[in-house]
């Protein structure tokens, strides 16, 4: 061991050698905390890790000289990747005490602790190594300027794959808690924009910024149509279609992986049962120092996710269209027009919002108004398109449909059909009891069965039937108003009142020229 | 440095105090790899080591004297935790050879890599440093019995360290691959049996055998009623239902976490919508080793991609029922019985997955089938219930429900809807050409009219009508058997003529003397 390689004598002390060489900080480089009571071990150290470098960073120093000042800098930077821990300082244990702190109180298992301590023996080697988490034991006089080098170096060469490890782990449960996020999601909306949050923020995820810097969104092909389903940053939903439409993704779809990247960009392409979920996003930087393999484990789960919404929608889709299919065609008995149903249904959600039922309640109602006169399939043709007045006999067999109708659907258990139930048996029921078949009033009459009663009666005025010209829009809005407490439940034609123009767009919007409209 | 705490002289030979003493090897001892070229080496390495345990276990030594020996122990151990690399053997830098081929060939970044030298200066330590993916770099001379306890000792803290992380990692991998596979079961037996693999794979994913030693299941709680979902192990349904009814899981419902664990049991309550999932696993060994967390994310997942697969079912029985509702309504008109939609149903899927048609085919057909007569919604009384013969004129009125039902459903472009419109235009068309409403032959006529064709009729022949008595079964079969290639496909025919029992029990399973049965 020569002289001049020297930084500390026998006994500890600093060699004369040493100058003052201050690093300047940058968060790129590597945090080396030097605790020392010696300002001298601060000076020599710094001199002699100057030039060292670890992959591509250099280091910068921070110094403390007793217990106080290193917890107080342990606590605020949370990102030193090695400590210099003298062993006596104001106490014998002080550099122990530190240590403890460190693993137990901070909870940090990644900093490396190297102990180095001017008078070993003090406590034996083989307890501190034992009884603490650090990493290195070195008395001062054996590390040479070379030896602080290589155990500096190989400490953050340590540093490093714990922290990839770390990292990596938390990517991961980043990507189980995303895909739980997404997993919530009921409707295709939100799904898609919760799909490009969680993607922007695993992109992100080691910036402290979390503004999403892309742009791009989510798509899906069917044969030779795009749907955006969402999209992020400042382009069109046009130009996104355009851009996936005309994009070569051929490169993608030959590979063996769904994902592809280059540079800035992404896409992630996923087919399943014929039809291709394709995700691209270009970042403002580019994403080389992105763990690709997270964004793939969350894009496949997305897709499985996705396929499984889809389905859900499909069927929620048949479900309306088989009912406005059906009971159109049962209205059309009666010469009442097919889009009725179908309008009753908007007319009737639009009040259920209104008057603060919940979003599974106002669903409900969306999907079971529909069927409130179900029952008449079962009245004889000619009561049903008599021209001129019922009677009574008739008239009795006339409102057997409600009752009908309730006992066709009210054997099941899904939600749907026992809603659909209530409002066949109860949208002929008035407000002040006169209604039928029960005669019940008020509260005592089901808010879905007010709300139908209501959506029935407008629509039916304001339409053509068999034995009626449409009513003007005044004398449809003066009769709802004159049969609030009489028909009517006296709040719901309050909502009726603030929210005529919807009704009034709703009714032109599913006019009875179209005989199939999809539905938005 | 005293002279007994010496294992080395200063040209980095063995020390005179060496004796042999060789440990035995157990998987539960920390592996260290020696390689070196001196046998002296190895035996005083394995005695200054001998005492030295770590986490509560010893030590167990592996010996390689050169590089093919070193290769050959890495390839075959792969759970070394320590290797001691001595570096010039049969060449200058055999060592670092064998540290490459670590780092490199073999992938292994966990291992530490702790490399002595007695001739140091060969390389400059400063350049295998930093060239060389090693943890230590040690001079034979400096590396007391003290000191070689030291360096191993820290070096299996990092080891130990870094496995924990790696091991979490891979179980986060898991959760994430486990969460992929039971989000594409679409049927709940599938995903709930898919559950109970996952978990058993996630209890037990550190051991060789992946038998499951586990007995519990997967059950849902709604208000009282306790339905088994799946079961693993030895425990009968009834028991599984008895234990999960009478254990007060009071403590896991009050606590703020799903996950309860104790000993060799866990269980995972979550509640979604009102409907409590209860996963209850007991191991035949326990659970202390297993990482929970992995285990609540996994069930955490599952509770919401469960809640999922129930709103799919419900979406399914939702628009099943419906369909049987209302079409038995519409049977019901013709004084046909309500049950007669729900046979049909039955009778074409179980064709359909006789002659091979796809899950998918067969699901769209079971779902349509009851649409078929839907026409006959628009058909007048008088009509429909004329008791004699119709006429000419009545006749073609009769067969417009066909192209009636049509119409009504083929604008959807929902599957089962389109089905519905093949169905009800098609299922009156004859093998040979001679049906309606076009008269068209042979496989001209969808499978799926073909199919409902066959099933209609059979239903009708054996039911009462308001035409006609029952058939008796001889009748029936004689009846199908004469009609195959002349109004029946033939192979439907046989495949008839094949499962005939099981369309008698479908007859007497959904009977017309109940008015509504769940459906399985």
């Amino acid at each position: 061991m020569s002289e001049q390689d020297m930084l500390f004598d026998e006994s500890g002390n600093l060699s004369q050698s040493a100058q003052i060489n201050a690093s300047k900080g940058s968060p790129s480089r590597w945090k080396i905390l030097i605790v020392d009571d010696e300002e001298g071990v601060h000076t020599i150290t710094k001199l002699a890790l100057n030039r060292t470098q670890f992959a591509g960073k250099g280091l910068t120093f921070l110094s403390a000289y007793n217990v106080a000042q290193a917890k107080e800098i342990l606590l605020s930077e949370s990102d030193i990747a090695v400590v210099l821990l003298d062993v006596v300082m104001e106490t014998e244990e002080a550099g122990l005490e530190i240590a403890e702190y460190i693993r137990d109180e901070l909870d940090n298992h990644l900093i490396r602790i190297i102990l180095r301590t001017g008078q070993p023996g003090t406590i034996p080697e083989k307890d501190i190594i034992e009884q603490y988490d650090i990493n290195d034991y070195r008395e001062k006089t054996e590390l040479t300027k070379r030896k602080l080098h290589s155990t500096v170096y190989t400490a953050l060469r340590s540093y490093r794959d714990m922290l990839a490890l770390e990292n990596h782990k938390l990517g991961l449960e980043k990507v189980i808690a995303a895909t739980a996020t997404i997993l919530k999601q009921k409707s295709m909306e939100s799904f898609a924009q919760g799909v490009l949050e969680q993607v922007s923020s695993l992109l992100y995820m080691k910036e402290e910024t979390m503004l999403p810097e892309i742009e791009g969104g989510l798509a899906e092909k069917n044969i030779d149509d795009v749907h955006v389903l969402a999209r992020v940053g400042d382009i069109s939903a046009q130009a996104l279609k355009a851009s996936i439409s005309q994009h070569d993704f051929n490169v993608v779809r030959d590979s063996d992986q769904a994902l592809h990247y280059q540079d800035d960009n992404i896409c992630h392409i996923s087919n399943i049962n014929g039809i291709e979920t394709i995700l691209n996003i270009t970042g403002k930087h580019d994403f080389k120092d992105v763990d690709m393999h997270l964004i793939e484990m969350f894009c496949n789960n997305m897709a499985i996710a996705l396929d499984n919404l889809r389905l859900n929608d499909s069927l929620r889709n048949t479900q309306k269209e088989i009912v406005y299919a059906i009971c159109g065609l049962a209205e059309s008995r009666s010469k009442e027009t097919g889009n009725h149903v179908r309008r009753v249904a908007y007319y009737s959600r639009l009040m259920a919002e209104e008057i603060g039922l919940s979003p599974s309640q106002c669903e409900e109602i969306f999907y079971a108004a529909p069927l409130h006169d179900i029952g008449k399939i079962s009245i004889p043709d000619y009561i049903l398109n008599k021209p001129g007045k019922l009677n009574d006999e008739e008239w009795a067999l006339m409102k057997e449909h409600t009752t009908v109708g309730e006992n066709c659907l009210k054997g099941s258990h899904q939600p749907v059909m026992q809603a659909g139930a209530i409002i066949a048996s109860q949208h002929h029921e008035y407000w002040n009891g006169h209604g039928y078949p029960r005669g019940l009033s008020g509260t005592d009459i089901h808010i879905y069965g007010r709300i139908v009663a209501l959506a029935d009666v407008f629509d039916a005025l304001a339409s053509k039937r068999c034995y009626k010209e449409p009513w003007g829009e005044t004398e449809i809005v003066a009769y709802i108003h004159e049969q609030s407490g009489v028909k009517f439940d006296p709040q719901l034609v309050e909502i009726f009142q603030r929210r005529q123009a919807d009704f009034f767009r709703i009714l032109q919007e599913y006019n009875d020229s179209l005989s199939y409209l999809p539905t938005p």
